[in-house]
């Protein structure tokens, strides 16, 4: 039982396919992940070893982490960035197989720092959705300069290819540091027009990278509790559960729940 | 002993009146917990566990933590938006049982996200005395545009008041991210006037919330190593004591120790 | 063996002239570093217990901790602020003792908060060489308005008679902000002139402090993987080694590996 459970509001367990939170490791050892999965586990969907963290560690602490997350039903996967390494090297499917091996259960396609054609990227998610991992595809470019290039109209394109490809989540690209990318001005404030023209696509396919408290807060406030967010850093995940739930000033009284 | 004895300054040691460090714990785990004290707890009077974070936790959890900082001799209490959620759901007799039983010894109360009358604060404040708890009560609103509507003199009616219904620490509001709100300007740099007003109260009573390394700076060159600090995060509790006893530049030699 | 060892750029091993990483630990506990040097322990070269931290710890924690960090090769050392106070204390001889009875191999000699004569720094860099520890100098002065005072030149001249007097690396000072100090502007971004300067000593033994990620990218982008790079966070330090590799999109594709 939870403490003070006469004031917790309720919120959809665990596996849901809203309200998705997506926290980042950036190479967390494995007391510190088992003190915080004890904490917080039921409140993390997926796990992402950002970008190529999880190369710099041996296979058996990476086996370890797996087996840790999914034993409280968490889905880990490896950054993005690896998968583009991996396919510019032409190791997709060596790729695939260690990923198998370490006990990862989500894939994240993506060309934040690689150039890939439509066909092609359709062709890597059907083949990583049979290969049996759940496909987060990501949308948006990792340097600035490339990604403000990509207008409204090509992410929504890409949108909606990616999931008739068969992309179960769709990851809309802020990086760790949540400015100046994306949904986000430089000042990590969201361009409300962009927001809404994404929005329109599939939002419950849609996962948010939104790294930064004030940007959590303006999407529960205007999607609700159970919109899907990433990029969540490890000690932010309770304080992002109680933004969902009204438990925190920023959005107490103010949601429909 | 500590390492280096010959050059350490003295300080006050728990329990103390003044110096009052109180720590912003955001749902830490214990193992985590447990490594902080043995390292820090002696620096560390209180711990908040912020806003309504213990609500998303498990009662054996919350009681297992409670007990580690007791036995440390730090006060752990639950946030002030806890018991104004519980107010305001006329919860606030089971809210105080709740946190005895949980093995808190202080209680917040605030009206940060709510609306209290000044006598029905006084009677809540008589209350949880009553009951044994240290009451700790916080001046200030959440919202930056509803702080900024208390001036320095509403401010200072209500330090008093608080003071005269039984409050025993004053909590000076500034929230976890320390900019634009309470005695501190957009860029989270000190408003002088204002502080030099509020100072002027009980300052052995009062806490200032000062999340941000130059506001403790700040606060410690003006009123000396035992000014009472609080919503310190807890990797930076170490730091913060360094600061008190001249132990690092910035106050090297510009304290009278 | 590495997970994904098949994309995984070689970088050179410990113990290494080059390609140094100096963390940051501000006053971390047992356990945490124990799970820290697991994951990570092979991508640090020096860990340096933060200005005055280690005075305020039991002597045998700081034992502790300094067998752990030597049992992974990373040498361990005190900050340059307990060095000054020690000395403005007249303790040097006293501090030395201290140092290498805690386990400490390396020393950092500063006069960031204190005037120090260059003929005296050359003695007592020459005295701590002789006591058999590693020696690390630092340029720059721990407040802003001082440390602008010190033009390029005179940090050249700081830096060439430090390695005459047998210092094994210099520190260039950028305290754990890393912001309108040094090399870095009010925003923390590099001062190009200052840096090719600086950079024209002797690149081997240089050690730049790089707290912000932008510097770090910026310092591998221009000096390539192997770049000393020192003040980094204990959960940044596989990040740090994610970037010397190319492993992660700020780098990838852009180093010659």
């Amino acid at each position: 039982m939870k403490a003070f459970n006469f004031i917790t509001p309720y919120r959809v367990e665990k596996p849901r396919k809203n309200g998705i939170t997506m926290m980042l490791d950036k190479g967390m050892g494995l007391r510190v992940l088992e003190d915080l999965m004890e904490v917080s586990g039921e409140y993390i969907d997926f796990a992402k070893l950002g970008w190529g963290t999880s190369a710099l560690h041996d296979r058996e602490l990476i086996q370890n982490k797996a087996e840790m997350y999914l034993s409280y039903d968490v889905n880990p996967y490896p950054g993005g960035t690896l998968f583009e390494l991996a396919y510019m090297k032409n190791k997709f499917s060596e790729f695939l197989d260690e990923s198998d091996k370490l006990g990862f259960t989500a894939i994240e396609i993506s060309d934040g720092s690689t150039i890939i054609s439509p066909e092609e990227r359709r062709n890597i998610i059907s083949k990583t959705k049979e290969r049996g991992f759940t496909v987060i595809s990501e949308v948006g470019k990792k340097n600035p300069q490339d990604d403000c290039k990509l207008d409204t109209e090509d992410r929504v394109k890409l949108i909606n290819s990616d999931i008739n490809a068969g992309s179960d989540r769709i990851l809309i690209e802020a990086r760790e540091g949540g400015k100046g990318i994306g949904i986000y001005d430089e000042c990590g404030n969201i361009k409300e027009d962009e927001l809404e023209i994404l929005a329109k696509t599939n939002m419950e396919k849609i996962i948010w990278e939104a790294p930064l408290k004030n940007q959590q807060t303006d999407l529960i406030l205007k999607f609700g509790p159970n919109v899907n967010l990433g990029n969540i850093a490890p000690e932010e995940v309770t304080s992002l559960e109680t933004l969902r739930r009204g438990l925190r000033g920023d959005t107490l009284g103010k949601l429909d729940i």
